[in-house]
C-alpha cells in the first residue's frame, strides 16, 4: 500500500457527520498501513515498561472507541469480549482494573488476528452508530470521537517508536521499510530575534455544543488561552545536526559533569550513554539502526533520539540554552505546518537546506525551518498546568492532567507524527531521560 | 496429529545407523507435536529469566545439531545463518558470545516460520550426513547425536512447562490441549522399608568406541558408578496428594516458620506463597490453571508445582523428611519405567490406585507407585558431583558439571517427560525455589 | 546551652569584617547547639541516600570553608588531613572525587571527636585569616565566606531533619529535646485575593565588589530579577492543619487515584503511604514521632512531613490548587519575617490563632499568617532557572543550577530554618516525593 | 589488656559449676578484649546484610543468656529492658518479632555504653544464678549455658570479620591492632593418601543428663555419628598460598568461564571479582587491607577471603578438586588442635614451614599442617543434615537445622576462631559467594 493512498488530506466540504466519518476512516487506515510491514512476532514484544507492544496498542485504540463511545452511547451494543476491558485499558482508574503496564508484553492471547477482528467489529459498529444516531447524541459524542481519533494518532507515533526499539535490538537488523533518503547540505546556524512583551498562548476552551469539530480539535492541556511575559530572546533557525552533535561527543561532552544537570549526568553514567540512542561505533565510524536498517550517521540530518538531559548538556556546551515552550510557540505561530511527517514515509528526520536568506536586513521568524516535523524539540519548560487549567470530570479527565509531574514539554512533532495531528499549541511531554522518541535540539539564547 | 503416531516405542532391531536415525526422527516429530497447539504469539514470550520462549527453544535444539555435529563433522556444511550461533547458543562459553538469557523474549526475528525452515534444513542435512558418513566418523558422532536427541527431549519438557507459564498468566485462560482426566481414589500412605548397607549407584563410564548406543545413553552426571553407605530408611509408596497438601495449608503451614528452612520461609514471604504455584481461591475453593484449562483442584491427584522449600516444609510438618537421591535410586532400581509421561498426553499428574496389597506379609519395593512419571520428586540431596566425576573437555563439558552449585536433585520424571528419556539413575536438578516444573513430594523416614 | 545565647540577632553596627566574623561565630555556635543532645551513635547513621549522617554534615560544612576559603586564599594554609577532601566533598565535580553518597553512613573514621577537632582547627584558621587578610583579598572572599555561612545554615536544617529520621525509626523512641508545645485554636480558612498584572520577582544580581554583605545575601537561583505576568488568584491565609488533613484521610484520599498525579499515586502505593510520614495509628488514634518524642497528633498544628504529591492531592480534594512560587512571593513581599523558626527551639510546627479580622472590608495580604517558618510550603512550580539565569564558573557554580530538574519549589522556611536565613525570594527545592522535611500545604485558587 | 591474660587454657580440675563459671568468665573477657581497639563509631556500622554491627552483636550475645537462661530459669529475674528482645533477637521465630536484619546498622540507641551496662547486669545475674541455683536446675541449664558460651565464641569470630569490613572500606585505612607478622618460607605441595573404606563421622548424641560438660560440647549439626563410605583420595598437606593464587590470577583464571561453576562466574562478573576480597593493585603490586593495616600481599601466607566459587575454580585450574567434608574430617581426626587462632592475636593467616619430611617412605596424615586455624577450608560438601539428624524442639531448635540450604561446609577454623571452640567434627557453613570470612583452599584429588 502506498502512503499516498491514505494521506490524510484535510476534508473541507461535507457536513460534520461525513467529515467525522471520513477522518475516522482515514486515521484507522493509517494505523493499518503502519502495521503492514510487521511480522506477528514483532507486535508482541515490550522492550521496556515505557513501550507497549504493537498488538496491545492496536487493541487499545479500538478499546477507546468501544469504551467511551459505543458502550456508553450506543444502545444495545455489548462488549466484544468481557476481558478486553481488563486487557486493554491503559490507565483509566475510573474505568477499572487493568493489566499491569509492565506485563503487556507477556500477554500472548488474544492473538494478533483476534485483535484485527476486534478492530473490524468495533469499526463497523462505529460507522453504523455514527450514521444512525440522533443529532442530539451525535453532538454529545462528536468531541469524544474526535478525541478517539487524536488518541489513535498519538498511538500511531508510539507504534512506530516502540516497534523501532524491538527491531533495533535485534541482531538480524531487520528493516521496517526500505527507503533511500537523500541528504542535503545544511547551512550555518542563524538566530532569529524576538522582542520582550506580554503575549497570549494556548487555545480558548473548546465549545461544549458541538462547534469543536474535526479540524479545530486540541487537547485540554493546550488551554486555557492565557498571558505570559517573555523577555528578549533568539531562537536558532534550524535543528542541531548529527555533525554538530559529534563535536560535542568528540569534545568529551558525555564525560564532563560540569555541562550536565546533576541528575542527567548520573543517569548517563548509570546507563552508559556516550552517544544518542541507537548509535554504534563500527570501525571508528558512527552508525545507527534506523527504520530503513543499519546505516552510517548522516552529518547533515538533525540529531535525534536524545534525552532532555543530553539536549540541555549540548546547549550548555554551546554556551546557550534550550527555549521555553512559550518562546517556541511564539516563534511557531503562523508558520505553515509543513515538513517531514509520518505521511511522508521517511520514518527518519531528514536534512533541509536553509530557505531564508541570512543576508537580508531583518531576520524574521519566516526563516525558521523544521519547526514542525523531523524531531520533537525539547524545551526547558516542565510540563505543568497553564493558569486556570482544570481537569474535566470522568474518565476522560484522566487524559492529560494527571501526568503533569516530572516531565518536560516537547514541541513541533516529528517524522512519525501525522501531519494533521500537530499544531503550534501542541504540548507533548516525556521524562527528562526518555530517548526512544524522535526528539532533537533547537537552541535559544537570551538577548 | 495423534500422539500415538509419534509414540517413542523402543526400536530393537536394525543396525545402529538406522536405530539412530529412527530415534532422531521420532524425537523431532514429538517436538512438532508439542508445538502444534500453540499460536505464534505464545511462542515468543519469556515470562521469567528461567523460562525460554518456545521459538527460542525450537531454534536452540536445532542449533545443537548444527553446531556440534554438522559444523564440526560434515565437510562442506555451512551455517544456515551467520547470526544464529549468537542467537541460539544457550550457555556454551566455548562456542562464543550469545544473547543474554533474560533478553530471549525480546527477539522478534527470525520469525517462527524462519525457525521452522531452519529446522527442516538442518534435519535434512543431518539425515543425509548420517546416511553418507564413513563408519569411522559415524562412531565419533554417534554419542554426540545421541546427546543431541536427549538434549531435545529435555527441551520438550521445558517447552511444555515454560509455555504453561505463558498460558497460565493470561486472563483469557487459554487451553493448551483439552483432555478429560479421570480421577481414581487413592489409598492411605504406606511405607516401604530398606536395610542399611553399602550399595552401588550411578552408571559406569560410557564406552568411547561406539558401544554406547541410543538405548544405553546416560548423562555424565549420572556417573561414575560408585558406592554409598545407606542407613535404614523407609520410603512412602506413593506421592503426596493435593488433598493431603491442603491439610498442610489449612493447618497454617505456609505461615509457620518453624516448619521451614530459613531461606525458604523468607522466599515464601517475599513471593507471597500460600499454595502451590497456579493455585487460586475461587469462592472458597482451590482451583488452578492446567494445560487443559482452569479447573478445580482434584484431591486425589499428586500435588505439583511446589518448590523444594515447600516439599521440605511439608515433610517436616508430617514429622518425616524427603529421601536422599540414593535412597530414591535404591528403591527405583528394577522397577519398570511405567507411568504417566509426555507420551500419554495428559500434561498433568494423575491419581493412581494402590497396586500392592498392604496386608501382605512383607512389603517390598514393588509396591512403590508413581516412581516414574507424574511429578519429579524432590530429594534432600544437593546436586553435587559423584566421587570420581570429571568434566569432559570441550564445549560438551559445559553440559552438566558447571551447574553443580545451589541446586537440589529431583528424580523420576514427570507427566511431561518423554518415557524413553527417564531412568532410575537420572538426575534432574533445580534451585530450591523453582516451582514451574511438575515437581512433587515423596516422603521418607529413618527407621 | 540555652538557645537564647546563640539567637542570631542581626548585627547592624561595626565594620564589615567584624560583622562577618560575628555572623560566622554565631552560625558556628548554632551548629554546636544542634548537635548537643545527640549521642555519638546518632551522628553516624544514614537512613537513606537523601539523608546524611550528622557527623558527615558537621565535617562537610567545615570542609566548605577549608576548601573554598583557606586552601584557595590563605597563603601557607595546609589541609588538616589529606583524605578529608575525598571524604567530605558532597558533589563538587570540579573539586574532585568523593565518597559515593550512599556510603556516607559506612564511614566510621574519622571519629566524631576528630571531626570536632577539625572544626576547631579550621575555625581558628578562619578567624585569624579574616582578621589578618588584606582588604583586597577580604573583598574577594567575603561573598564566599557569606556563602559558606548560608551553606552551614542549610545544613543546620538538614542535620535536624536527617537525624529525626534516625531517632524516629528507633524502637526506643528517643527524645531529641523535651519541650512542651501549647496548642492554640485556629480559625477557619480565609482567602486573600490578588489582582492580575505584571510583577517583578527575584533579586538583582549580587554586587561583585564586596557590597553584597552579610545581610543582603541571596543565592544565585533567586535571580535575576525579572517579570512574570500573574492572573487573578487568591491565597489561603494560613497553612492546612492536621485536623483538616485527617478529613482527607478519612474520606479515602489516599486510596482515590482520581485525586492524584499519576506518578504520585504509584509512589504512594509502592511506599504504602496512608498518612503523613511518621504518623502511626495507636488504638485508633493518630500519633507521631516528633523531636519531643512520641505523641498524639494535635489537630490545630499545621500538617507536615508530606510530599508534593500529597499536598497536590489534598488541594485537588479540596477543589482548589497549590500556589505557584510567584503567587507565593507576591503575597510574601513586605511581610515581616516572623514566626516559628529553628531559633525558637520548638523543632515542630505550632498552631497559630488568626491575627487578622476576617470581617474587615477588604482582606489584604497582611492577614496572611505562617508565611515564614513552621513548614515549607510546596508550590506547583517546578524548580527551573529564571529568565536570564546563568551558572557562575568554577566549583561554586555547581551550587544550585545543576539541580534544576525534576524538583519542585518550596517557599517560606520551616520550624527548623534559622530565622535570618529565610526571605521572600528564597527558593528551596525537593523532589515531589520527599517527605522528611518539615513541608506543608498552603492552598491557592483562581479568581 | 594482654591477650595472654585471657587465653582460654582448658580447665581440668574443679567441679562442673566452677568449670562452667570459669569458662563463662573467660569467654566474656575475650569479647571485651576484641572490642577494646574499636571506636564507638566502628561498632555501629553494618556494611551488608550478612554482617552485623559490633554493638548489635555485643548486645545479642548477652540477650542469649538473658533470654534462654535467666528469663526461663531464674525465678524473679526481669528483663533489663522491655524492647531489647525486639532489638537483639537474631532469628528465633519462636521468641518473637525482631528488628529486620538489614536495619541493624540504623539503630543508634541503646548507646554502646548502655549495651555495656546491659552486659554487666546480665553477667552479674548469671554469676549469682549459677552459684545459687539448685543442682536440679543446674543440670538442666548447664547445656544451655554451654551453648551460650559457644554462641558467644561464634560471634567473637564474626565481630572480627564483620568489623574488618568496616575498617577496610574506610579511606583512612585504620589499623585494628598493630602486630608484625614474620613470614616463613613454605615448601612445595605434598599429597597425603587415604584408603577407601567405610568410616564413622560426627559425634554421638549429647548426654541429656548433664554429662555433656564444657569440654565435650558440640553442635547438633555435628551429629549423629554415622557411617560414610569414602573412595581413595589424597589431601594436600597445606593450604594454598597467595603466591600460588597469584599464578591463577596471572593465568587469567578470573576471566576463563571454563574453570568456574556457572553461577560463580556470573557472580564474579556481577561483583567484578578479579582477586580475593580486599586485594588492591598499587603500582602493579598486590596489597590488601588487613587488621594490621594496609600492606603488600605476602606470597607465603595462605590465600584468604575467597568464596567457595573461587576456591572451586582454583582447584579446577590446578587439575584437582576440593575435599568433601568427610575426607577432611578423616584426615583431621587425631591431629592436635594447634595453629594460628584468635588467641594468638595475629588476626591474619600466617605462613608455616613444612613440618614433615617428604622423603620419608610413607607419608601419613601427621604431615598435614594448618588443618586447624589460619583459614576455614572450603569443602565441596553442601551443608545438609547427617543421616538421622533431627531438629530439637523449642527456640534452640532454630539454631542450625534451618540453615541447611544453599550453603557449603567449611572446616578447621581460622585465625580468628577461639582455639577451644574448634574441633575435627566442627561444621561451619556459608553461602558459596561469601568472601568476608577468613576462608581458604586445601586441595584434594582422587587416587
Amino acid at each position: 500500500m502506498e502512503m499516498e493512498t491514505v494521506a490524510p488530506n484535510r476534508t473541507i466540504g461535507g457536513n460534520s457527520r461525513e467529515r467525522l466519518l471520513d477522518r475516522f476512516r482515514r486515521v484507522r487506515k493509517t494505523t493499518e498501513w503502519i502495521c503492514e510491514p510487521l511480522a506477528t512476532e514483532d507486535t508482541i514484544i515490550q522492550t521496556s515498561v515505557e513501550c507497549s507492544p504493537t498488538k496491545w496498542q492496536l487493541a487499545h485504540v479500538t478499546w477507546f472507541f468501544e469504551t467511551f463511545v459505543l458502550l456508553q452511547h450506543s444502545k444495545g451494543y455489548r462488549a466484544f469480549h468481557s476481558k478486553y476491558n481488563y486487557l486493554f485499558n491503559s490507565y483509566y482508574n475510573t474505568i477499572g482494573d487493568r493489566t499491569p503496564r509492565d506485563l503487556r508484553g507477556l500477554i500472548s492471547r488474544p492473538r494478533l488476528q483476534d485483535v484485527w477482528d476486534y478492530r473490524v467489529h468495533v469499526e463497523q459498529a462505529m460507522e453504523q452508530f455514527l450514521k444512525d444516531v440522533s443529532e442530539n447524541i451525535f453532538q454529545a459524542v462528536e468531541p469524544i470521537v474526535t478525541l478517539g481519533i487524536n488518541h489513535e494518532q498519538q498511538h500511531q507515533e508510539l507504534m512506530v517508536t516502540d516497534v523501532k526499539t524491538v527491531l533495533a535490538m535485534n541482531p538480524l537488523r531487520p528493516i521496517y521499510r526500505a527507503r533511500e533518503i537523500i541528504s542535503q547540505p545544511v547551512c550555518d546556524l542563524h538566530w532569529i530575534g524576538f522582542n520582550e512583551g506580554l503575549y497570549e498562548f494556548g487555545n480558548p476552551p473548546p465549545f461544549q455544543g458541538g462547534g469543536q469539530g474535526v479540524i479545530d480539535f486540541y487537547f485540554d492541556n493546550e488551554g486555557p488561552r492565557h498571558r505570559q511575559y517573555l523577555h528578549k530572546f533568539a531562537l536558532a533557525h534550524r535543528l542541531i545536526t548529527n555533525g554538530e552533535f559529534k563535536e560535542f561527543i568528540a569534545d568529551g561532552g558525555y564525560r564532563n559533569p560540569v555541562l550536565w544537570l546533576s541528575e542527567g549526568f548520573s543517569k548517563g553514567v548509570e546507563q552508559e550513554w556516550n552517544a544518542p540512542k541507537y548509535w554504534e561505533r563500527v570501525d571508528g565510524n558512527w552508525c545507527a539502526m534506523t527504520l530503513q536498517g543499519f546505516r552510517p550517521i548522516e552529518d547533515s540530518e538533525p540529531v535525534t533520539h536524545i534525552s532532555h538531559f543530553e539536549a540541555d548538556a549540548y546547549a550548555t556546551w554551546a554556551g546557550v540554552r534550550l527555549p521555553t515552550e512559550f518562546e517556541w510557540e511564539l516563534a511557531a505561530k503562523g508558520i505553515p505546518i509543513d515538513g517531514n511527517f509520518l505521511d511522508d514515509g521517511n520514518f527518519h528526520p531528514v536534512s533541509h537546506t536553509l530557505i531564508c536568506d541570512p543576508n537580508e536586513e531583518s531576520q524574521t521568524k519566516v526563516c525558521a525551518t523544521q519547526m514542525f516535523g523531523d524531531a520533537w524539540e525539547w524545551t526547558r519548560s516542565a510540563y505543568l498546568p497553564y493558569p486556570g487549567f482544570t481537569v474535566v470530570g470522568g474518565a476522560l479527565g484522566e487524559y492529560n492532567g494527571k501526568f503533569m509531574s516530572n516531565q518536560m514539554v516537547l514541541r513541533g512533532g516529528s517524522c512519525v507524527t501525522p501531519q494533521d495531528h500537530i499544531r503550534a499549541t501542541y504540548r507533548n511531554f516525556f521524562p527528562s531521560d526518555a530517548r526512544w522518541q524522535f526528539s532533537g535540539i533547537r537552541l535559544a539564547k537570551d538577548l
